[in-house]
């Protein structure tokens, strides 16, 4: 099909833009940003003509409507990823700053100045916004970029890789620092992710399958997650009505999302009158329930979990349901279960609430708010490049600062070492 | 030799120490430090007489003085590192604060608390108190580690690793938390670092070699660094004893460590009369010098360099000089030779002082200072349990925080995403 790339060379290219951005002042970095943002907007036909050649292809080939849904672009969503480009725009530089400053006793000053880690391979799917945003990220951090997005949307990154290199030299920087290969083979895909003389990091965005080749072939650091298996612990004395929309919220709202209740847990005190309430308001929302057999009674149409629908990804209208006797046993089915992502409890007690926040091993713990809430842009991050259940270098959503790293830099008056 | 082991079960033994340790106190962690300290103090016979067994079995192995004196302990080291451990007691505890702490405009309060990385495996060589160091950090940061120390000091390792569960245990922690495997084959050291259930990161410290077997085998995060070649760079209008102070400290005050000089730029202007200088202290010293061809003249005694005399790491009294242009052709050097270890300026210019900060990518970038000061310890971390040329998670020396991460910890009244 296509005639076989030289990835080294692609790739020390991209590489080779590194000082040019790393010199760049914040402003010039959001003028790409800007000027990209603009070009979206005056290309916007051309980008959805794309997109709906994407859109029949995958018709064509009998695609899930769900994926089919996932890669379509819409005037709408074109205009709410421009807004994202701009909301990201107007973030503050996370370059420059000199964190932990201090004058040791010897005289000598140190400092950890922000700078970019480097070369940033993005690996995606079927999302064609997700093509742009995280461009966007990586250069307004002072990252370069290749992107490999899902061949289902070969054609829309296909329109969009111009716009990249235009809004790159419209600001006088180098218009391969942001690249996108949608035509890479698997094969090719590996040897990509093993250069580690140019490849700083490879993010892996998209289902376990992609994340596990990525995190099996990468020969450089990996930030990931590989799945969500998301719990709301129901403590004894909790605020009934509170709990019953964190549930339902975190169950419905959005069942095939990362941050998605997959298990609820109820303290055995709540569950003679909480199971009830929230097992018929599932049940409306077509949610089908697997439960403990000590719950069964309280959860008319649920039936007995079998052993793995514990810590398990439902994605979609499923939940497991668990009686527990106290907060530890909550405590110990979550380190057994929980996939390090998203744990959250509904509690009065302001003890309990303390010691769930620092016992759970998880990216993000919460108290009184939805598993939904885990996000970049709940949390205050702005854009989101991720949710990393990696605890090395980043733990929970990353945004911009996620993207770069801290040197120490040290003045001294001829300072030596004795 | 010895029977195979079993690593899963060993090490998920390890890992099941961490609940304990990351509920622990900062007090109950130092009381750990407190007892190891006092525990080699009362059994400094048992370890000198079983590291004179190592020392013995090196000698009759013909290994190299070098070595030798690296594996030995003597009175006077063994209490050098009882008083480290007792400095690394009295750091701030790296646990628990909350970071970004902010209430965002919802009512969300969100904060970033600072936690255990988990289980580490520590991969050293020949030195016997990088055991009881690493150790000593890893807990005092709440994680569980698993030593493997060079066979060399097998011996010394295993008068050590009763000590330390003895310390844990009357701290009222899990003994296990801190193991030493000194029997480890190279098979065995391969499955363990493969075992990416239980363990979080590797810290491998010692030569490329071990490195590199280390790196190209681990199916956990690494964090290590491969070499320090490090660059010094005598700008135009530096001061000229200032320089000379800062390249002989760096060069001759202990050419085996990663952290001395391997190579000085001078620029132009500086070179007649800087060069000679340098040049006959250096010689004085016993360095042999290879030079670009411009430096030979100034340079009584040197050898033109080899092409592959630049971007080595000599370990020894050997050093490259070169004659540059301008700053911009010193930082296109260290941009193609350097290691992102450490890189330093002479110069008085503020300016270039900044540019040289800004551009170089290293984990230790410094002006008017001995790259020999890169190193926990003379850059205010206390501790150090290594050096990363790796950007992600930690670049540069690593101290206590480096050890840890940050989790989301989110506080709300019933809040939902929409």
């Amino acid at each position: 099909m296509t005639k076989k790339k030289n990835l080294p060379e692609i790739t020390a290219q991209v590489a080779s833009s590194l000082p040019a951005l790393g010199a760049s002042s914040g402003q010039i970095r959001n003028q790409v940003l800007q000027s990209l943002a603009e070009l979206l907007e005056n290309h916007d036909q051309q980008i959805l003509a794309a997109n709906q050649d994407d859109v029949q292809e995958a018709r064509a080939n009998k695609l899930s409507e769900a994926l089919i849904d996932r890669l379509a672009l819409s005037a709408h969503r074109l205009t709410q990823l421009v807004a994202g480009l701009r909301e990201t725009m107007a973030l503050p530089d996370p370059l420059g700053a000199i964190e932990d400053f201090k004058t040791l006793p010897s005289g000598l000053m140190v400092g950890r100045m922000r700078v970019p880690l480097g070369l940033i391979v993005f690996v995606c799917e079927a999302r064609p916004g997700a093509v742009a945003e995280a461009c966007a990220m990586a250069l307004k951090s002072g990252n370069a970029i290749i992107v490999k997005p899902g061949k289902e949307v070969a054609r829309t990154a296909k329109a969009l890789a111009p716009l990249l290199t235009r809004a790159l030299e419209s600001a006088g920087l180098p218009g391969q620092a942001a690249t996108v290969l949608p035509d890479l083979s698997h094969e090719e895909l590996k040897e990509l992710i093993g250069l580690n003389q140019y490849v700083d990091l490879v993010i892996p965005r998209g289902g376990e399958n992609l994340i596990r080749f990525v995190d099996e072939n990468a020969k450089v650091p990996v930030l990931r997650h590989f799945k969500g298996v998301c719990h709301l612990y129901v403590d004894e004395g909790a605020d009934r009505k509170m709990a019953l929309e964190l549930a339902m919220n975190a169950k419905v709202s959005r069942p095939g999302t990362c941050n998605a209740l997959e298990c609820l847990l109820v303290h055995q005190k709540e569950a003679p009158k909480f199971l009830p309430q929230v097992g018929s308001a599932l049940i409306a929302q077509g949610v089908k329930i697997v439960s403990s057999p000590e719950a069964l009674p309280y959860l008319p149409g649920a039936t007995k979990a079998k052993a793995d629908d514990y810590g398990r990804e439902f994605l979609g209208l499923k939940l497991a349901v668990k009686v527990v006797a106290s907060l530890e046993e909550a405590l110990d089915h979550i380190r057994q279960y929980g996939s390090h992502h998203t744990e959250a409890i509904c509690t009065k007690d302001q003890k309990r609430a303390l010691t769930f926040l620092k016992s759970v091993d998880a990216g993000c713990v919460l108290v009184n708010a939805s598993t939904r809430l885990n996000d970049g842009g709940c949390l205050g991050l702005g854009a989101e490049i991720g949710i990393s259940t990696t605890k090395l270098h980043a733990y929970g959503p990353m945004g911009l600062k996620e993207l770069t790293t801290a040197k120490f830099v040290v003045t001294g008056d001829g300072h030596l070492r004795n």
